[in-house]
Order: C-alpha cells, then structure tokens, then sequence
C-alpha cells in the first residue's frame, strides 16, 4: 500500500516507461514535468503541438528530443483530438493535458467516436500527501461532476476505489462526506450518505469498505469519532473521502496545499486509459507525480 | 489587525475580564477551558448546571469555587434557558455552550421572548490560525444556515466582517468561494458570488471588499491568481472566505485542523451578545481562544 508520494514513484518507476501522449504540449512547466518523467524512465512521449512552439520550448529546459515523437498540429483543438485517436488507437497508454483548458480536451476526452469512454462515468480524483496525517487521501469528485446523483456517486466511488487498489489499497476505506454524522432530511446529503453506506453493506458497492455520513473530524481523526461516539470502520481512518458536490470536493483536495503545504496529484477516473489533468497552476513536481500515479494505472 | 491567536489572547486579557455565562457547564473539558479564561483573567464566570455536577468536576480540575458563580437548574434545557435568560436580562455579557447538543443551546438563544436575537440573522464563524498562511482566515458559515439565499449571505458576511472589524481588520477583504473563478451557470453559486461582488460595488454591502467568484486557490494564494490571470483586490489576499453552503464551510473550516495542525475558534454572529459554541471534540486551549475572541467582541 503506497503510503506517501515518494514511495509511488518507486513504484511507478519500477512499471515504467509507458507511453505518454502529452495534448498541447508546446508550454514550459507542461514540459518540465514531462522532461522529469523521462529522465526518471517513467514514460517515452509522444509530444502533440506546433512543432516550432515546442522545440522553442524544448531548448529552453534542454529535454533530449531524440527521446521524444513530436506530432505536429496547427491548433489546440487539434492538439487534443489527434492526441485521443492516438490514445485511442492503441499508440499511447496515458494522456497528459498541457497548456489546453480542461473543457476543450474532456470534450476530446468524451468524444463518442475515438473519445476515450469506457461505457463508466467520468471523475476527478485528487490524491493528497496529508504529511500530518502521514498518509494518503483520495478526494473525489473536485473537478467534474458538479452535483451528481446517487447513482453517479456509486460510479464516483467505484472509480476512486478501482485507483485505490492499483497504489496497492486492498479494500479502501471511504468516508462519504456531510457537514454532519447523523442524519436530517434538512440535507439531504446525508440520506443519500446513509444509502451509499447501505449499498455497501448489501454488495451494491464492492472492493470497499463504505461509511457515511460523517462530518470531515469523524473521517480522518480517530479522537473525534470517538469523542462523538461514532462507532464505524472507517471513522478516522478513511482513504477516500466522498464529497457530495464539486464545491466540497473542490475545497477539500485544494485547500491542503494551502493550509499544510502538502503536495497533490490529480488524476481522471473512469476512462478506457490513464489521463493526467493537472492545472496550469500545479507547479512541474505535482505534474510529475500526477504521471506517475497514471502508470501504475496504465 | 489581529495575525494569530497569541496576539487575540493578549488583547483580549487587556479587555478583560467580561462576565461569561456557561449553559450546562458540568464537563470537564468546558470547565478546564473557563479555568484557563479565569486564571488569564479574560473573564467572571457564571456556571449554570446541576451543583453537585458543577462542584465535583471542578474539584477535579482545581478550578478556585471562589471566582466563581453557581446557578443551581435540574436540567440541561433549564441550563440553557438560564443561562440566555441571564445574558438577556444583562447578567452577563457573553455566553459559553457547554456539554449539550447545539440545537437544543441554539433554541434558547432564538427563544423570541428572552432570547439574544438582534434582529440579524445568526450566523457561524471559525477563525483559522494558519500557520503556513502566517495569518488568521475567518471562514462562514460552516456550521448554522444550511443553504443559504443570497439575501442570508448578505447577512452571513455582514456579521462576519462585524467580527474581523472589532479585531482591527479595518476593511477587511472577502472571498466568495465557488468551485470555479467563471460565472457557470450550472454551479448556481457562482453567479451568487457575482452578484454579491456586485452588491460590494454599489454600496449594499459595506466596511469590506468582496469578490468572487473564487475558487480556493485563487482567494488563498497570490500566485495560483496570478497563474489565472484574475485580477482581484481580494484574490491571495482574503480574510474571509464566505463558503457557498454548510458543508462547504464545514470543510473548510476543519479540514485545516487535521491537515495542518492549525488551531481553530468558533463563534457567533448576529447575535445580541457574543456567543462561544464549541463542539465536543475541541480541546480546552481551542475553547479558551474561542473565550478570547468572544471578549473582544463583547
């Protein structure tokens, strides 16, 4: 069980290289990162943009271009598709978002002909290095899913735990997050908490153990929980916190880099390959550790 | 202006010592937190409970029987209703929650005969003391008004800018939190935090800057802004972060506790005294700073 982010570039390093095809790939941090993953013999890459725009770059932080394909497109747009069709087409393992908004290559992404859909709902996953927890947290969904359903939460879930177990978690303990542990129909949240909960016990959910709703005190302190009287599995000691909509999920996986100066890496869940979707305010370290997080998945 | 909790502790022992009234004060932890308010001369206490309850915790802490006042009720609803009662009558001038479930303290403080309703809505508020931000951050409302309307984060904002005023924030700096800094008009809320920007502009909302929408990142940091392109005299720089409803404040107001280590305080808005309402599972120090806060309101 991969336990912080060091040891999960071991490992990813061990798996490696696979290769990674990067979509507007023509920006310096985007390229830094990759640069990173190559001299760690995590990933060969395949680099997809203006082909000046990215040998303008390339010389600048001196990544070796024989060790990268460069695939030559005269827009962003393009940069995206052709990126998925190769994805796609079986010539790459891990797509790597670069200097693109997200909605343009989820759109690439999602395309019904050569998109990268595996019949599963799409979902954000950011994984925190908590270094006052001393462990990881997987926060779900921050970043795509604005108000899923209970239906879509379970897909949520099952896509953070299906991560969970390829870093090595045997049976992911997931806390589904509320303001509250009990339950009020004044939020209702909380009800569908107390389903998420109960589809676990009767096998709807599998590969986790699954309890809700609890406040963010009684999921990752066991003092807390115990103070309230929570008598749960997961209490205090959740791996994968459940938010019930992107605003929640959004101020969860972001707000410890802030607050703790911790490190994180984002990941999509639920796509036929690996994507990394990291945000151009995510500096060349988180970038790389988001890479490597998608080869052990890849 | 009020960075950390040494400089709020300080302060408010030279405003010192108000008169606290403590509803259902028979717990160790609550009395080894008016123990500390009293030896650091921030306060008188009245504590209202069972008496024989009272003294044998107190035997138990070594809390001196002589600086303090005890009323005598059977219960913890009488507790509570004592002890609002006092404040309203003006037997006091702050009132501490102790070992009771918050809605029941919260329904003598709405009672509409001897309540301490202002007339204002009541509202949560926890000051964070970041110490890798190096700054106090107020975040509201975590804990009361479910989902508000845009009216009621008017008023949520209001009392929390009353609160960073009186601790010598002069205007101090908002940030309506969102998922994202656009206007989406799938996500509700960001359009709410542009109207509230908007009310800052014209004058309905006054001693602060608000803007928003701000995702966390933006409203935290400088440089994540900066990456972003925002242009904002709040972004990187807020002092208050108005959550878009109470699981979201609930996040962000906890979650800095178990990944950082920070020290929190809660108190009340909109009330016509200032009101300590502490969970259970807060300790004695993060209770006593709560006192602090609150005597520097009273």
């Amino acid at each position: 069980m991969i336990r912080d982010f060091e040891q999960l570039m071991n490992e990813a390093i061990k798996k490696g290289p696979k290769r990674l095809v990067v979509a507007a790939a023509g920006d310096r941090e985007v390229l830094k990162a990759v640069k990173l993953a190559i001299d760690n013999k995590l990933v060969e890459a395949v680099l997809v943009d203006d082909r000046d725009i990215i040998k303008s770059v390339a010389r600048d932080i001196d990544i070796d271009m024989n060790k990268v394909e460069i695939v030559n497109v005269s827009n962003k747009l393009e940069a995206c598709e052709k990126a998925v069709q190769l994805l796609s087409s079986g010539q790459g393992d891990i797509l790597m978002k670069g200097l693109i908004d997200t909605s343009i290559i989820m759109k690439a992404v999602l395309n019904k002909e050569f998109g990268l859909r595996s019949g599963e709902l799409i979902s954000h996953i950011t994984m925190i290095e908590s270094r006052v927890l001393k462990r990881l947290l997987f926060v779900t969904d921050g970043g795509i899913n604005i108000k899923p359903s209970l239906e879509e939460k379970k897909d949520i879930i099952r896509n953070a735990v299906n991560v969970a177990i390829k870093l090595g978690y045997e049976k992911p303990k997931v806390a589904v997050i509320a303001a509250i542990e009990k339950i009020n129909s004044a939020m209702p949240e909380t009800i569908e908490a107390a389903a998420l909960a109960k589809m676990s016990d009767r096998g709807q959910i599998s590969g986790a153990i699954i309890d809700g709703p609890l406040a963010i005190d009684n999921a990752l302190s066991e003092e807390a929980a115990r103070i309230k009287g929570i008598e749960s599995a997961v209490a205090g000691k959740a791996d994968i916190l459940l938010a019930p909509e992107i605003i929640a999920g959004n101020i969860l996986g972001k707000s410890p880099i802030y607050f703790a100066g911790d490190r994180i890496a984002t990941i999509i869940g639920g796509t036929s390959k690996p994507v990394v979707l990291t945000s151009r305010a995510n500096t060349a370290d988180i970038k790389l550790i988001s890479i490597a997080a998608t080869v052990l998945m890849a």
